[in-house]
């Protein structure tokens, strides 16, 4: 079978590709051929014949047709400009999370191949004035256009899935930790922040305080979710085809007191507090109880512990050596 | 002030313009200019010389610059493709319904002048595997492209409102009867059918059971919704900038019965039962048993019956008279 990621050089992108290549399967079909679609270059990826590297742009329709044309079994679709920059650039964001997910089931629709596809939505769906827990039946009210991009994915997915033109699914993530890399501009950067600069020697800032809270899932556990998703019956998602992934809701007191736990009392000590009264206020209005029967039921998990996805940074990023 | 109805020479749009004329008045503003944009040519509207009939297609956004160019400071966005249209023509529906939608809100926020604007949403935005009562934060799961094009056109207000292109709100509108004019294509035409045809003294045809139910709301209030909707301060919709309508929900048995106590065993007897299987299957999908606190609290008004919903039919669309 071949697969499709579009984002492909992103963080999660290229760790799914990594899973997808070392299982060899999803489900009971044998995995010949990866495509990994990004209009960024794709580096440090595992040198494999079943690999293929495609440059590109979505936001253009022939760029997906011919990316397409081949056909593809099992597509993910988790290219996308993420909340900060798509708040800062709105024509941006609708062009590739909008226009481009729609060039996406389009060129799905051309080719008449049907092929499952299982698109990364966000959490940042919820948000406002929101119930007290969000539950599985509770309505998408995004204050990001980001969100509001995210939403209007999730229903071209399903429609495009209604009227059988592909096998659509559509996964809500929780924010991802520990992401590798630098601190960017999303207001949610501390959370990896502190965890990943302190256990590398630097100094880590965060703004909000230690009651501050996040909903959460680590690297590995949201491609477990990615691989799962692809190979469940369609059947499983029955009408609604999007789903909030189970994920755990940590606040900052308790990131810390885990950091300290696996790593001990001086990496903790790099972490900075420079309270930031507008990344507060943004993160006080992040929706932090979730409840996900359905994903659970599905099989779906979260993480065990936060010692775990420290340990799993610690493991999968470092090397497993930290500066203590 | 300047008034802008899309989709203006359709079944609710030119009764929203007459009232709107009528009234002379939006909030503190005096009207000064009604501009009525439709594809298809508007047919009996009073002559007024505040009022400006613009035929083109939404679909087009220089047809959409030219429209908003000389400035409006109440847009009402009715255009749309209906629900059994944009299911036939998947293109034809994502074009109106989300693209054209996308052109309005777009060349809104390029004139820069942050008009009111009024959404006409549906109840279709509901479906498949619903709560058993739908609430004011219930997900939006439609089981139609024109649910999902509406729920997208939702998201596209609710963003723009939130970016200050403009000042948004979304109503989602129950069916309305008594719809004028002849049976159309919608699984629904049957419930303005069987009032209808018989009270002009014509057969009509009940494709479903008496037991089938229909969420419904009258033209006088659903002209009224969309007069307040319009006239609320911006601050009652707060964050969340959709709402549903408040209606009433009715059995087949409960409409004839009104009939009948209206206008008498004769009139009733016009009804053929047909059972279509495949008609009540569909009308056995949706909704009916909706709880609409929000709207309620904000001023929003259901019928008072039934019989006042034939009445008020008799009066408006017959000229006080039906056939005995
Ligand atoms: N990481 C998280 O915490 C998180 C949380 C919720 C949802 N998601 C979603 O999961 C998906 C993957 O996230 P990630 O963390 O790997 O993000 P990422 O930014 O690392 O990856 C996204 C990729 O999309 C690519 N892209 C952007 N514009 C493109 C265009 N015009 N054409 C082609 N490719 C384009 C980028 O180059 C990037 O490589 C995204 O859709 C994201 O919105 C991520
Ligand atoms: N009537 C109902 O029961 C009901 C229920 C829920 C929602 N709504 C919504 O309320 C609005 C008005 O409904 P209605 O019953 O008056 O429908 P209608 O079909 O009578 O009016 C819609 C108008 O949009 C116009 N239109 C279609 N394509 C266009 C295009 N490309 N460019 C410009 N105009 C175009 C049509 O010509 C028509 O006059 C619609 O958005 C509809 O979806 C109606």
């Amino acid at each position: 079978m071949r697969v499709l990621i579009t984002g492909g050089a992103g963080f999660i992108g290229k760790k799914l590709a990594a899973r997808l290549l070392e299982r060899g399967r999803l489900g009971d079909g044998r995995i010949d051929h990866v495509t990994l679609f990004d209009v960024a270059p794709a580096e440090g990826l595992p040198a494999d014949p079943r690999l293929e590297i495609r440059t590109g742009d979505i936001t253009r329709m022939g760029v997906l047709l011919d990316l397409l044309r081949p056909g593809h079994d099992a597509i993910y679709h988790l290219a996308a400009v993420v909340s900060g920059a798509a708040e800062a650039d709105i024509d941006l964001g609708y062009a590739v999370n909008l226009d481009g997910t729609r060039h996406l089931v389009e060129a799905v629709r051309a080719f008449g191949r049907k092929p499952r596809l299982v698109f990364a939505s966000s959490v940042a769906v919820f948000g406002g004035d929101m119930p007290e827990v969000i539950g599985d039946e509770t309505h998408l009210t995004p204050q990001t256009s980001y969100g509001a991009q995210k939403a209007m994915g999730e229903l071209l997915v399903a429609d495009y899935h209604r009227k059988g033109f592909m096998d659509g699914r559509s996964l809500r993530l929780p924010t991802i930790v520990v992401r590798p890399g630098r601190p960017n501009k999303a207001a949610s950067t501390w959370a990896s922040s502190i965890f990943r600069e302190p256990l590398a020697g630097q100094e880590a800032v965060c703004p909000v305080g230690r009651d501050a809270a996040m909903y959460v899932l680590s690297p590995r556990r949201v491609v477990d979710a990615l691989v799962h998703a692809m190979e469940l019956p369609s059947e499983a998602f029955g009408m609604t085809r999007s789903l909030t992934l189970p994920g755990k809701t940590y606040s900052v007191a308790e990131m810390v007191t885990a950091l300290e736990r696996v790593a001990g009392r001086n990496v903790v000590d790099r972490i900075r507090w420079e309270p930031d009264p507008v990344i507060q206020r943004i993160v006080a209005g992040w929706p932090t109880r979730f409840e996900t029967p359905r994903a659970e039921r599905l099989g779906f998990q979260a993480d065990d512990s936060l010692e775990e996805i420290v340990q799993q940074h610690i493991e999968d990023e470092l090397g497993g050596r930290f500066v203590a």
